[in-house]
């Protein structure tokens, strides 16, 4: 904050900035990385995937071979909508999912927080409210913040989305004569609140959605990643023409290349193609055919399997951990994913402790960062995708110290700024999640 | 249009887009494109860099060397801001032009297009204005477009912009109470324009811009390009606080990577990072290494010198082709990059004229796509870069017997439509640049 300000006051450009650009502030989890990366530090903020169990000799051979027998191809401009071989293979990738669509139903972005971008930007006028659930990924409310929308959340249990807690909202924001444009949902292993929304459920959010004409924006970077049973029909396979659907390649295979995609209704998608040409011209060539070549020559779905084990793995260490030693926590039960959301005792602010908790060498994110408002603050995101399950339980371990020493200060001085954060409380109670 | 329209009747959610989205429509070059790509047609339309001269051999032996020494880091996530190495690298390619910078004020970005949308995006409310000249390059006028500016033209002739248009126009602006945010200028060989900003007119351009408080934006994609001679110094080193200024990967390399640059004022700088943070999480790790790998295992410099012969032989060919058959037009002396400006006899109307030109197996930009009104009509952007120099010779053959054609039919009937086309020009005469 102090670095923003002492920029500001030299910045000549100061009365130049948009209106959009204000929205624009460093989210917690950034400001996090340099301390969260040092190596004494047991990291359960991030959201990086764990490379370790692919094949590095292979995507290097692959990519050998696309340069020699595709380098002209694969290193000129290629077209705005994405190379259509991928998006060919892409269907492949959603089937599970039962997301059906054609090849030109999809646009391949620079991952999918560029369809986020692209999807906001094509709907969302300032003022526009967006629907999502509380709490929210990050990085979809800086989108929306960054287009001016007001963000209203629609509560959650452990369940997912409550349909009627959406209709209650939809009819209060009618009522009030707000246009709200997109639903946006992360339906599988929610980031950062580690459930699935139900299969019953499924049907009802798209039909409140449809009565309510709200397009429902569903991200679903995990929705491979589930550790027991088959994944559930996307809301996508609900309502085709109801539903924009975000996937993406860097939890399956690897963020470093930055490819996602969108699938859309036609229309909608031909606008989006627009506004990729307008961002970015198109998208990387190389790291489409890079995509493509892997999906072509390994087995990508066993590669998966390796990836749902390596996860499910640190789930059970981070749960089990949890379970030993946070007794006055309680937290989400994820059945895939990367994160478990965790409701600290009353009283406790996760944003304060954070730094208290550096010291004692673990990160996590505190609530605070996905929520648009002020909620959050007696929760926070645990990732298990990164370290190894001997780390995640010394992370825990050493979280839990810190908890039981906030306790004790609670205890002995009771709470302290218990004005603040017994009317935060209050105001924003924060969804059911335990 | 047709097109557009029959998607719009059938759209649900034409009632959902955002302001913006009405200013994205489809460019003319997109539009060609799918035509321009079939062999029999002789493209003068696309600005695709010729790749014949890449060491392919070199490249993916680099790449699957980045994959074995650095897969875990190539392929994860990275810093917003970009690879700490390239940025450091960049350095040295932005030498000859003079632009001085620490690897802090860089952003990496998708391509410099990427760099365009986010300028725009942290500075241009809609109704502001943003200059750029007459003509201007058409991937930027598409993002002022969508970001709701009004883009004023300003005069070029065959030393580029003018200053004392430039001053004209920004007295005029000012009386009438306008917001002007950025000068939009490609100073060395220009796009569409084919000329490049005179030494002694550079400082006066700063001079003026500082003197209104009008942020230049400097786009420079071929600025290493020039045939003769070193380049000339950039705007950003006659004002580093008063100039944005853009690099890119495209045409010295390989556009398959979409690795671009923006060199900002400090505090300008971490606003454009926040922008790209919101818009893509992080540009692609393995698209920058790669592009460093390249940098420092090639001789990128003697590539750039390979490049530039490829390139001149072509704007030769260009030059002797139009001297010889086109003796009815007049056009620029591009002395590097990949276009030539031609101005056909008047009352020729070029838009008019391409569906004859593509029958007859050539293609060619009419003028008006690098306008934000309807200037341009009897201009037409001819590139040399990607054809060999025979069908660029066989392409201005036919393109002749287009414009014998059309002055014939237009000496026996009478200009065909002359009172729009009398009109516009008279409206628009454009830019002196024959």
């Amino acid at each position: 904050m102090s670095e923003g300000n002492v920029g500001s006051r030299l910045d000549q450009w100061l009365g130049s900035y948009a209106a959009r650009t204000r929205g624009m502030t460093a989210s917690e989890i950034r400001a996090l990385f340099a301390v969260a990366s040092r190596p004494e530090v047991v990291s359960l903020a991030g959201g990086m995937p764990n490379l370790a169990a692919l094949p590095m000799d292979v995507v290097g051979r692959s990519l050998a071979n696309l340069v020699a027998q595709n380098g002209p191809v694969a290193l000129q401009y290629g077209s705005g909508q994405g190379d259509p071989e991928l998006r060919r293979r892409i269907l492949d990738v959603m089937a599970p999912n039962r997301v059906s669509a054609h090849p030109d139903d999809i646009v391949v972005t620079t991952g999918s927080q560029q369809a986020l971008d692209l999807v906001t930007r094509i709907f969302v006028d300032p003022g526009d409210v967006v629907l999502a659930e509380a709490p929210s990924y990050v990085g979809a409310l800086g989108v929306f913040r960054s287009y001016q929308a007001d963000v209203v959340h629609v509560p959650m249990d452990s369940e997912g989305l409550i349909p009627e807690a959406l209709s209650d909202t939809l009819i209060r924001l009618k009522r009030a004569g707000r246009k709200v444009k997109l639903l946006y949902t992360v339906p599988n292993h929610h980031n950062p609140g580690g459930v699935t929304l139900a299969a019953h459920r499924r049907p009802q959010i798209v039909e409140i959605a449809r009565r309510f004409g709200v397009l429902i924006l569903e991200d679903d970077p995990y929705g491979l990643l589930g550790f027991d049973g088959d994944p559930l029909p996307a809301l996508h396979s609900h309502d085709p023409e109801g539903v924009i659907y975000l996937g993406s390649f860097s939890k399956t295979f690897a963020p470093g290349f930055r490819v996602g995609w969108a699938v859309a209704p036609h229309a909608v998608r031909e606008k989006l193609v627009l506004a990729s040409e307008s961002a970015i011209l198109c998208p990387s060539s190389f790291s489409q055919m890079a995509v493509t070549s892997y999906l072509a020559e390994h087995d990508w779905k066993h590669q998966v399997g390796l990836f749902r084990e390596l996860y499910r793995e640190r789930r059970d260490a981070m749960l089990q951990s949890l379970s030993d030693m946070l007794p006055t926590s309680s937290w989400t039960n994820p059945q895939g994913g990367f994160y478990v959301w965790v409701k600290v005792p009353d009283g406790l602010d996760t944003k304060a402790m954070l730094p208290r908790a550096v010291t004692a060498r673990v990160a996590f994110v505190p609530g605070t960062a996905f929520y648009a408002d002020d909620q959050g603050r007696d929760h926070m995101r645990l990732s298990y995708c990164y370290p190894s399950p001997e780390r995640i339980r010394e992370g825990v371990r050493r979280l839990a110290s810190v908890i039981d020493e906030e306790l004790d200060v609670q205890e002995t001085f009771g709470t302290p700024g218990s004005g603040q954060r017994a009317g935060s409380s209050v105001d924003s109670p924060g969804p059911d999640l335990s």
